[in-house]
């Protein structure tokens, strides 16, 4: 046998299959285009090409301006928030701080991937508890957490892939039954699209808790790499042990602040949103199926059958250009996930899904 | 004593401080900027303006596009390519595949430090080489790494910080050296900047042997984030463990497509890197300095005395607007490195170059 590097026993065993398909992948199978989604505010499109020239530049590695104008936005000083390229880098380097290998870590069955990836990754132990009425269970998670002296208990407010959501009032019960040390990772990717009422104030601070907020969905920016975590001090400041420093690009700065400072493209963004969210629901009535009330950017659409037949109707809408995605885990998977759109979008939605649901009735 | 998340034993053990400053911080202590330096293609900045519309949307996860352009640029099939959001995140996910908690990892002491950021983030242990005559000692590293079981081992070819570099022949000589047991890390970020032959064709590939490119330097992108690892498909595919996958900016595809593809701009700004270099060196004997052989685009200048000395001479230069840094191993530190600019940044380097000098000399 030919002499290897060795990969670390932790790499070794990790799987090598891709766990992520994005639409490119399915495009490129295909041969053609979906349509669009909602995108970022003209001030943002104008900052980031009069930013362009800057390119060669890298970006300041304190994240000084980042800082401000996440805290500005949130009512924080810079000193409780830390940046990162999206809220997937910063919860792998959440795992990597505070969970070692074997550590347990909580989330829900069928809750964000990306972070399991990361668990399974840093070889901590995954532990997950069912959801309930399509909701994560904050007193199962939270008993949980307890029992299993967990490093780590994961929440997701409002939820993906379910666009699920609890009050603020219950959020802040569920931080204060978890035990003090336990981080509990509270990801608001969707905060901007929940009701009022939905998030805690920006003030609700523990020694445990760390606050994940991106300018990857309600300000369209996915494809920017932006994202802030927030929390006391000490918390925050640990991601300097081991963050990129050099890790942001240049014109996140310019977009974020031009982002965060329109929040009249937000507001409009956010009436579109809600308008996209009924349309889909009407949909979905219309077909004799129910939509489940969403506080995120897509919607749920319970085929009120099982994960087989969901999945076929996944493919029939896939085969007509509607990009979808479904939830894997049992009970979940009854449903698909829907994104919002523009109205020229959902009519090919709307025009698809009748055929689609014929299809997989067979 | 107050309850808290528990941070992971090693966490717990780095370094609190951050190792980085970047000139915003300087910028911000004295409220002046720095002049600039070399920019990207315009038909960078162009793709990128068109792009913009686009931030809407994630990447592509399997970064597609991006493995064509750089396996096309370097003659490479594109299996032998993975992408990563800058060589910094590449070096990262490396040490983290390769080097456990206690692995012996081998570089020169003085040697780019956000590799040794990497070994120390991950537990690995450090074991450094010194310099020789300003070049990283490749019989040295490879003996020590053999001597040391050594889990990996990183030479940068050409240099940094002190611009040296070998010719192919030797890098080829030396990667034959190593055991077969331990991965070679190979950094060519300047590899554009160096004479030729100085890079072994990029068909040169060994099981135990990952190469680094990147656009942050000759390409003028240092703020796009993007760079690719290459070596056989084995090895970059295991990058797909533990990288994240929705982690690459969505502008950092047709930015890359335009600037691999402007051979003109590649050729005017390697122009103007050479003759920035040569006028340093000329500068630097106008006041009695040698400038030493620079492959890179900065000029390490010997100021002939210790380190103290040419840290009074850094701060001088600092005081008067010239944003300069300098090596701090011992050996190393007796010299200053001057980034290459345009003409006009030059002029204000050689006016103060006199100034700093004297102020030094007391």
């Amino acid at each position: 046998m030919t002499e290897r590097p060795r990969f670390t026993p932790l790499a070794a065993s990790l799987p090598a299959t891709v766990p992520f398909v994005g639409p490119e992948a399915i495009v490129r199978q295909r041969g053609r285009p979906f349509a669009a989604r909602l995108g970022p505010s003209p001030r943002v499109l104008e900052a980031i090409r009069a930013a362009a020239p800057d390119l060669w530049m890298y970006a300041d590695p304190e994240n000084h301006g980042l800082k401000a104008a996440f805290g500005a936005a949130l009512g924080l000083p810079p000193a409780h928030v830390a940046i990162g390229a999206g809220i997937d880098e910063l919860l792998g380097l959440t795992v990597r701080l505070f969970a070692g290998p074997g550590d347990a870590v909580v989330t829900s069955l069928g809750a964000y991937p990306t972070f399991n990836f990361h668990v399974v990754g840093f070889g901590a132990r995954l532990v997950t508890v069912p959801y309930r009425n399509d909701r994560e269970d904050l007193d199962a998670l939270a008993a949980r957490a307890a029992a299993d002296n967990a490093a780590i208990v994961y929440l997701a407010n409002p939820d993906n892939p379910m666009g699920s959501w609890w009050p603020a009032a219950d959020i802040m019960r569920f931080v204060e039954a978890v035990p003090a040390t336990t981080l509990v990772v509270l990801d608001e990717a969707y905060g901007e699209t929940a009701p009022e009422g939905t998030l805690p104030p920006p003030g609700f601070s523990r020694p445990n808790l760390l606050r994940f907020r991106t300018l990857s969905k309600a300000y369209g920016l996915a494809g920017l790499r932006c994202a802030a975590v927030t929390g006391e001090p000490d918390l925050v400041q640990a991601f300097d042990k081991v963050r990129n420093h050099f890790g942001m690009g240049r014109i996140a700065e310019p977009a974020a602040v031009a982002a965060l400072g329109d929040g009249e493209h937000l507001a409009r963004t956010l009436a579109r949103i809600a308008a996209a969210r009924e349309r889909i629901g009407r949909i979905a009535g219309a077909h004799g199926l129910a939509a489940l009330p969403s506080a995120t950017n897509f919607v749920a659409i319970d085929c009120d059958r099982d994960g087989a037949f969901a999945k076929a109707v996944l493919d029939g809408l896939i085969a007509r250009d509607i990009f979808v995605r479904k939830p894997v885990a049992p009970g979940l998977d009854r449903t698909i996930r829907v994104s919002v759109g523009p109205d020229a979008e959902l009519d090919l939605f709307e025009a698809a899904l009748g055929p689609a649901l014929a299809e997989a009735r067979g």
